[in-house]
């Protein structure tokens, strides 16, 4: 699909405050990533922006709306499956900026080298989600019973996530 | 099951080389654990006895013939769910070794307030450790298409598998 009114490019270290401001809310809210509510700006940007990974920003109108990351999901024998992380700016939700960047993180790993692509942890209430990943084939391969505990439903699954390349 | 012959404790500083002896050749094969097999030792102790998880030895005689470590399987909203990875000396294979950790570790995931107990990365071929893993109630719950490259065998599934406390 293309989408001139966004750009996508890899991350560079003058991105940080805008990744911080889509990352942040979303860490707060604690309903979709198994990450600590109150995690530290500093520790949750080494961590998205990691040396394991590569980490893209998605712009609009020169401002960060999206960003995510590219990485093996496991190290040795299990090097071949990639595995991503995606954030979207609360103000630009239903812009179709999620599955551009999915779009683009497939692309990235099909080049990448990777033959397939896994989500480990996708909240089932995370419901869009859900169903972009499902609408690009990445399809449900586990079901982990009541794995995370949502601030307001409570303990609900989480999906393992699977994609040939 | 009661064995008097097999200590378990809380790995210290001093169990490393024992440790490692138990991990080295586990690694250097590189059949069911996804790390890379040429894992410098020092890399791999940090790992296998991070701050964020809690190590075990078992010794026989004085010696070290297994280790384990147990750590929370997610952060935040999946810090209820626990995590193991258990090592077993080649030379005393068969001997119940693993069965034992594996109790020890399910008792140490209850009285440390986990509910249940996940596994993210079984590799189907290590046949001994998926029927150890049933056979204590640790069921499958979501099957990995050839995620994990065996030296022998080639792709290989992986299997996630799951039990409550």
């Amino acid at each position: 699909m293309q989408r001139p009114d966004l750009l996508i490019r890899p991350f560079v270290e003058g991105d940080a405050p805008g990744a911080w401001r889509v990352l942040e809310p979303i860490i707060r809210a604690g309903e979709t990533y198994a990450l600590p509510r109150d995690m530290p700006e500093r520790e949750a940007l080494a961590y998205w922006t990691g040396a394991d990974r590569r980490t893209f920003v998605v712009e609009k109108d020169g401002e960060i709306v999206g960003t995510y990351y590219l990485r093996a999901n496991q190290a040795g024998g299990g090097a071949h499956v990639a595995n991503c992380g995606y954030a979207t700016s609360g103000a630009h939700r239903g812009q179709g900026i999620a599955r551009k960047m999915a779009e683009h993180s497939l692309d990235a790993a099909r080049a990448g080298g990777f033959r397939a692509v896994q989500f480990n942890f996708v909240v089932e209430a995370n419901a869009p989600a859900v169903h972009l990943w499902r609408s690009l084939g990445i399809l449900e391969v586990g079901r982990l019973p009541e794995a995370f505990h949502h601030p307001a439903a409570g303990y609900v699954d989480a999906l393992v996530m699977f994609r040939w390349l």
